[in-house]
């Protein structure tokens, strides 16, 4: 099953040197979430080829322009290109608010449901969940409400192993092997799943950390994930640009990342004061050798283990 | 004096074909006006390297995703870049809560002033004066409240013609003279208006509309502008389309600039089924011959005649 990131933008408020605000795709075999959805998404959607109309989930992280101001336009225009599914929208309080205001002042209505659900802010919650994953927001500290994301896998299935099995499998029998049930053959054999199969792979899960000021309270929502994304702003020489904006430094993530007992650190959500983005990569890989900066239009596969 | 329309979106309510949604800069002299602001236009100002802090005015025509969605970006990032100075915002009634709901929930303030004033809808009112142009709105027939722009100069120079005139003049004396005005020298000499100088040159006059569908009511607020931006959605072919849209097609812009007896019009916001332009500029100069089509970066200039 497919698990991918894909990085739309990682700017921080102001655009430049080619960086666009924050965008990601995250696709888990056919549920694809749009995470933020800075100014300019639309296009940056269609630049990299993603189908606007099989995003079935959007979730914005906070109320920042530079995280949620393309979103009006992509609901537009997911109509205007006649979209009827629904959408399923999570966010926090007053985003319902500025998106029914817009739509009553433009004197529109969109062809297609959208369910909002307003994130909470005090404590980690489970947002969505569906056969083989669930999403869960969890509080961030910044200037305003702002929830990062967990996205991880579920009921990952067991590995059968039945080569030496004398009898065999009907489908359902063998989904029910998958599942690591035991159950008895017509014939009296008893299919012991202890015997038959090996444990399930683990379960992948990729945590989305934007924006936020360095805070520990949230390593264990984010403990052990495969791919952490977590926003660095500045590096330490700017560290005291992150008290009154309320940011992290690349060393910051990393420190978190380490603590958090991640596989792979992403930093993104890049001031404009940096045009080139050398000196994070070197603050962080020395404290987490496993970082990677996050740039438009790599997309990082999160593979089985 | 310069006056110019530099075009920064041709687009339709969808982007498409590497056309922008609506936006323009209008400059006449020092005094430069951004005509609506689609999403997106921060970043093409900046590919057209306009400097954000020069913008004096931003006249938004309606509240339609396609003319206003860059608008709150923009804001945030002129307050980011630091700018103080006062910026005049013209809009429909809504722009204002728009904008307020916003900086709302981003717990945001902006570093200077948005002077806000509400476009009517009614009938033609003048918006902004100064010593040298006049800017007013008019109404538009669109699915929702809409407004065009017309911006002409005003108080044009006498051409002074004092080749012969036997004695030298102050500053004071000569700016008199040019605004057309008699007077007599100390040595009682009269220093006649009317012998001394040429008439002015004609205002210059720049007239957007943009959405609207078809309506001979504007032509007395357009009448003989040099340069009238008329939208044309759709092509002939279409026309159908232009009734529950409330758009024009390229032969009813034609068809209005010839009413109006304009110098020359410019088609744009062409609908996204349109690959090629040809069409819209074969349909219009078949009616209007001096048409010319929006092209994102193009800068038109309004000479003196």
């Amino acid at each position: 099953m497919s698990f991918s990131v894909t990085i739309l933008g990682t700017s921080s408020a102001i655009q430049a040197h080619g960086r666009n605000q924050s965008a990601q795709i995250v696709k888990v075999f056919n549920e694809i979430f749009l995470i933020d959805c800075g100014e300019g998404t639309q296009a940056i959607l269609k630049k990299y080829k993603v189908n606007f109309n099989k995003i079935n989930h959007i979730l914005i992280s906070h109320l920042h322009g530079d995280h949620y101001l393309g979103l009006f336009g992509l609901l537009s225009t997911m109509s205007l290109l006649g979209r009827t599914k629904p959408l399923n929208l999570f966010g926090p309080k007053g985003l319902k608010e500025i998106i029914s205001i817009q739509l009553k002042y433009g004197d529109m209505a969109l062809n297609y449901e959208v369910i909002f659900s307003e994130t909470q802010v005090k404590e980690k919650a489970i947002i969505f969940k569906n056969g083989f994953l669930e999403v869960s927001s969890f509080p961030l500290i910044h200037r305003v409400d702002c929830t990062g994301f967990l996205i991880k896998e579920t009921n990952k299935p067991f590995k059968i192993n039945t080569e030496d099995l004398p009898h065999s499998l009907s489908n359902v029998q063998y989904n029910r092997l998958k599942k690591g049930e035991s159950f008895v053959l017509s014939n009296g054999f008893k299919v012991e799943a202890e015997k038959w199969t090996l444990p399930p792979k683990k379960a992948r899960s990729y945590a989305y950390c934007s924006d936020t000021m360095y805070n520990e309270k949230i390593i264990p929502y984010i403990k052990e994930v495969d791919l952490l994304y977590h926003e660095s702003t500045f590096i330490e020489a700017h560290a005291d640009r992150t008290i009154s904006t309320m940011h992290s430094t690349a060393r910051e993530a990393a420190t978190i990342a380490k603590k958090a007992d991640v596989k792979k650190l992403m930093l993104g959500h890049f001031s404009t004061r940096y045009k080139d983005l050398d000196q994070f990569l070197v603050e962080s890989t020395e404290i987490f050798p496993s970082t990677i900066l996050a740039k438009e239009g790599n997309k990082i596969s999160i593979e089985e283990s």
